[in-house]
């Protein structure tokens, strides 16, 4: 069989797969495995890449029936049942699970994208730290005021969890980790503004978690503005309805699209791009194809199964099941999502959980989402060190990997900038 | 007054100026001091970019009298007494250190570069890594077992230092980090060749050193070919006189040359592209311009001072010594070198040192090598995440940050190699 993706939905459905007779051919266009949750902390420099992915060979190096290939799948046959890959061969399934995940939306305003970076991959989070950092620099080096407070100004787009988690670091280092380094700005004077279309941040919570959230918010200086729709993104700001904010840096943390690999499945999608699947995971009219994941648009008494890692991976467990059920030509059984609780965190100290009826809120759910991520990583390396790099941050306010690898600003933004400002 | 590079040099004479009255401009376009006798490391997955690597404004901090600009130095204005940056502004100085370091030299055979990469930036060495796992993964998918051995064939060519750790460096990755993770292939069959025009591998050392090298490189499973010079590198292999041997991975470790900057100056440059200094290390005809480290040509009892961090360190201080003198209005001094010992690390306790009348070679070469990088690392949090890894490294045969970042193949490499082999 195929598995195609190496996120948490492919990678624990192979693991789940381990002592099954069946000979398993992961397939991913990276070599690594990446733990999203911690990805903003890459991206706001706190940890390193290699922190947080891990090769998917180095991991399944010990079970014997699977075969891991690095490669872009493109197309799917599925009348004769292959994966097509990028360099023309195909690879043959009996069956076929897809967890490609999801990717960034710009709502159709893809033009908007080169101005407002996503992060969704290793190559993102470097792309926003490049970004943040250099920001500062050129804000150093800037003598106009007014240009300058365009350098420190800057924009998170969506109050979803990776918005929350972006805005709080982003005023974290402004206000600590960068104080001292400068000697024309003060770092702390720096905006973080957190722009929201709803009327709430952190909307998939109850109203009473998302007032939490907001005041942990703001007590770490982030202007939280809900219920304002970006009407425009370019180099130098974005527009809000008729207001319009000076920034140099725009994050996008506003909408999730099914991966481009979903339209290889042939099967109609949603409005997000994701593939609609049958109570057992498998795609309409063919039953050996199965799609888990942020992929996959679960419906469960209505309503849609979150786009969480838990959820993939239980959804994960589910299709081997059913793929091991069908090849002993058992009928499969109807997926049902355990739904464990939510944790968000904001920033130092402060974060905030809904456990089923326990909601926690402040330092709490701070340490009860540190230990469950760190659980949660894998390998005990990467543990040690993310322990080691989060315990040096919180003692002495420092980030460790404040590296700009790439120009300061690449060339395409500049001559952007250029001929807007021009 | 302005001191031009962040590396060794630059670093340590701002430092060594902290208590006097000067007020110091720092420029370097990168924004991190790179502790360069560790990128290897980085090149070989072993460690992260940032263990390595810190802002320098983070490091001169709380040094008052300094201002870290991240800029690149374009030109100087020697009568003028100004430096020329990148956005056209300039920097006044009434003294310049210039300590811009090497860059690598293809000995005027520059086609040879995008074939064989170098490792003096943290990008080279992101590039390195990113080539060498990549040559594991396509033999993983490659069928023609001739196609498939040039991917597993992995040439250094230059055995000074740097040739000698990459070469023993990429034996351990072949041979203990990823054996077990592939399928298909057997990492441990790979090939790697040091290729050194000489006629011993680390030329700077005593013969009886280089034999003991030599014979610690054999034993990690290193083809060590010395005498031999490559007449041509292209995207499917290099030429050594008549003999063609078949490779898509070659790495750079032959030669140094003076960075551009060395041009800026106006002054003649030695065949290495190093600025000639006068035994204060000021240029001639401009006692306000110090040129220190591997930028300076130091001639010391009619021979080079070796490229090497303790001797930028050393000439370093004495370049801010005679700083301070000449604004005193004193004589400068002449430097003088002192030679404390050289060592060079090969492998999994397999070194070398020549501390005065003492040879150590082996474990105990190893032990002072890993203590002495060790304690010269700069930054508390990085010397205990580097133990870590090294430890984890060490007890695991495994390597920490084995990710490829970039694309498979660049295009450009592909399509020069398709266009070559079609």
């Amino acid at each position: 069989m195929v598995i195609v993706g190496g996120g948490f939905g492919g990678l624990n459905a192979a693991r789940a797969l381990a002592r099954a007779s069946v000979q398993i051919t992961l397939i991913d266009r990276r070599n690594h495995h990446l733990f999203q949750p911690l990805l903003y902390q890459v991206a706001t420099a706190a940890l390193n890449p290699s922190d947080i992915a891990i090769p998917i060979r180095r991991i399944l190096r010990h079970q014997e029936n699977v075969e891991v290939l690095l490669a872009e799948a493109r197309a799917v046959d599925l009348t004769a049942q292959t994966v097509v890959l990028d360099d023309g061969t195909s690879v043959s399934y009996d069956h076929l699970i897809v967890a490609t995940g999801a990717r960034h939306s710009y709502f159709g305003r893809e033009a908007w994208m080169p101005f407002a970076p996503g992060l969704k991959s290793i190559g993102d989070a470097l792309e926003i730290r490049r970004r943040v950092l250099s920001a500062f620099e050129l804000a150093e080096r800037e003598k106009d005021p007014v240009r300058r407070e365009a350098w420190l100004t800057f924009v998170v787009v969506g109050a979803g969890p990776t918005g929350v988690e972006l805005s709080g670091a982003l005023c974290e280092i402004a206000q600590h980790s960068l104080t001292r380094d400068f000697r024309h700005i003060n770092p702390a004077e720096a905006r973080v503004i957190l722009l929201e279309g709803s009327d709430r941040v952190l909307p998939p919570y109850t109203p009473a978690t998302s007032e939490r959230a907001r005041r942990q918010l703001t007590r770490l200086g982030v202007d939280v503005r809900t219920g304002q729709r970006v009407t425009s993104v370019d180099a130098n700001g974005v527009a809000v309805g008729s207001e319009r904010i000076a920034t140099r840096t725009v994050l996008w943390a506003a909408g999730v699209a099914g991966s481009g690999f979903g339209r290889a499945l042939g099967a109609p999608l949603d409005r997000a791009g994701r593939v609609p699947v049958n109570p057992d995971l498998s795609i309409a009219d063919h039953p050996d194809v199965f799609v888990i994941g942020d992929l996959a648009n679960v419906v469960q008494d209505g309503a849609p199964v979150p786009a969480v890692a838990p959820a993939a991976v239980q959804e994960a467990r589910h299709a081997a099941r059913n793929v091991l059920r069908a090849i002993r030509r058992e009928p499969t059984l109807p997926f049902r999502y355990k739904h464990k609780g939510s944790l968000a965190t904001i920033g130092r100290s402060a974060a905030v959980a809904e456990l089923g009826n326990l909601k926690l809120s402040g330092p709490p759910a701070w340490l009860a989402w540190l230990l469950l991520h760190l659980l949660f990583l894998v390998g005990f390396r990467n543990r040690v060190i993310v322990l080691f790099q989060w315990a040096w941050s919180f003692v002495s306010f420092d980030r460790g990997a404040r590296l700009i690898t790439g120009p300061l600003r690449r060339e395409s933004d500049e001559s952007r900038a250029e001929r807007r400002s021009a």
